[in-house]
């Protein structure tokens, strides 16, 4: 715990993978609330791929992060002392506070959580948070998997994909996964995966032919190019493509063009269709009842990657871009309360 | 009428435009049926873009027609002699009977036609054939219209565009159609477009851009390419963007990569989805029966563009891809018998 409010701003606009220099190192005071508004100490900094958008110009599906303003950032912290009478100290609350050690919030952009030790604080910014979210309503109400079908899964040890992979499987459906190392591939198999892939090591195009002898009916994408392009070479007709990111594209300074076999979709009266958690808020219910009772009976795993110090946090963004993450990559920003 | 039975067969694999030497002319015997056969004499040959991808080697949502075969193509035509109980001389047949005078059936690749002569019998090849199906179901069943929504629709003047765009008024939609020429920008004005875009003299991005001033919800896209990354950079949240064809590419020799602005389909939810009539097939009716409707209602209009003589069919095709038709390209085969 610090005496300054440490903070990261963005200063420049990133040319390709990003570097320290895009973003500046501050310690402000922190902050006071007024009637109205809580103090807020950030715990944990989720590190997603999306952070990358918003610090490009430009609209995506948000508006992008200014220069000088503090980094966006999910987070899960503690309320150090409130002025509005639906928070008190010590509750542990959900928000987008940025990279920094506190925030202000008057209660509309903040959530309080359930306090249960059984729940490490972490999974509120993974299973419990965007991560199950975009796993959960991506594959089930986008890809609408029925059983026997072949699901194929890039980014598949990643949070998101390793997630989607297992409800694939509860799900009756073939699973394929595609990752980088063969650590993550042995690790994916151990969830359950009938097959994996190193994209690092094997040409995908051939090993997708060989591990989906029937086609693919679902590719679930968080990394577009030319794995994209493998999977759509090799899909069913109807087959469902879940865009749900384009991480080997976010970090090019030029246009990435589309598929070159996207007439695919037409041939094959495939449907793509992109989806952002935001849009199932008002569902997040469902989605949590089904996978807290898969998790706790352990019928899914989920795998956290910590990363020590808020001074970190740009080094950790890159993480996800060289694919050395395991699983749900994670900041400490400052210790847990006791529960 | 001939006596010998012309066909227009496959001789090579267009590179890029085809050429009239990638077809050899022959002059056949006519063939004669046996026990549960009918020949058939065809009347109108359907000429459309889709025939250029099946001159290409390897699948796409069809086998390619092979060198040597008898050129695929739609038709209508008169059983002149039959020996199947289900058919009889006079009757009025439709089917993929393919680029000659006469062909053979046994009654699974026909399907009779009602006789009616307030319905051309082009009509059969046109709004009351593959294009009214691709019109109607692409836009009902894929784009679903909403009241007050702003369409967009390529190819306008063409016969699917002209009947998607009409369709989209009766629905209460905005529509805005892009085509090739003043005269069909002019036509499909008078059709009921709210706003038509010439692609060749205007740039579509900016016209676009005035003439959607509330954004695209629903893209129906017949030619890809740089009209289809225009559209997508105006695309509203949940947009629909159809995919009915991608003519744009059917001429390329080499892969053409997919729209450099992809990754709206993610940023705004939107859903990308192909589909073929071959789909429809069991829901014909319900198509026929709307767009017989208002066609006798006069609340759509559609034209045909006829090109006599088997003979023309090679320079038929090619005037889909430099835009010289208007609207639904037919070629005349032989004379119609009098119903």
């Amino acid at each position: 715990m610090t005496n300054a409010n440490r903070q990261w701003r963005l200063a420049a606009r990133p040319d390709e993978l990003i570097k320290e220099s895009d973003f500046e190192w501050r310690e402000d005071a922190i902050p006071s609330p007024v009637e109205g508004e809580i103090l807020i100490r950030n715990i944990y900094l989720s590190i997603d791929p999306t952070y990358r958008i918003w610090m490009n110009e430009g609209e995506s599906y948000m508006p992008p992060v200014e220069i000088g303003e503090v980094m966006r950032g999910g987070t899960v912290g503690v309320v150090v002392e409130s002025h509005h009478s639906d928070f008190q100290p010590g509750d542990i609350v959900q928000g987008l506070l940025g990279w920094q050690d506190y925030a202000l919030d008057n209660g509309t952009g903040i959530v309080k959580l359930f306090k249960d030790a059984s729940i490490p604080l972490t999974h509120y910014l993974g299973i419990f948070g965007g991560n199950g979210l975009a796993a959960y309503f991506g594959l089930m109400d986008i890809g609408k998997p029925k059983e026997g079908e072949t699901i194929v899964v890039s980014a598949a040890a990643g949070g998101v994909g390793s997630l989607v992979g297992q409800i694939g499987k509860i799900k009756g459906c073939r699973v394929v996964g595609i990752a980088g190392s063969d650590e993550k591939c042995r690790w994916i198999k151990k969830l359950g995966f009938d097959a994996a892939i190193n994209y690092k090591t094997e040409p995908v195009s051939e090993s997708l032919k060989g591990h989906c002898p029937e086609g693919i009916d679902i590719y679930f994408d968080s990394v577009g190019g030319e794995i994209l392009e493998a999977a759509l070479d090799r899909i069913n007709l109807h087959a469902r493509i879940v865009l749900c990111g384009l991480i080997s594209q976010y970090n090019a300074s030029e246009p990435v063009p589309g598929p070159c076999n996207f007439a695919n979709v037409l041939y094959k009266r495939a449907r793509m269709e992109g989806f952002i958690v935001l849009d199932y808020l008002d569902r997040v219910m469902e989605a949590m009842t089904d996978l807290g009772t898969w998790l706790f009976e352990g019928k899914i795993q989920y795998r956290v990657d910590v990363v020590e110090g808020l001074e970190n946090a740009p080094r950790a963004v890159n993480m996800l871009f060289d694919g050395s993450n395991r699983g749900k990559l994670v900041v400490t920003v400052s210790e847990e309360p006791p529960i």
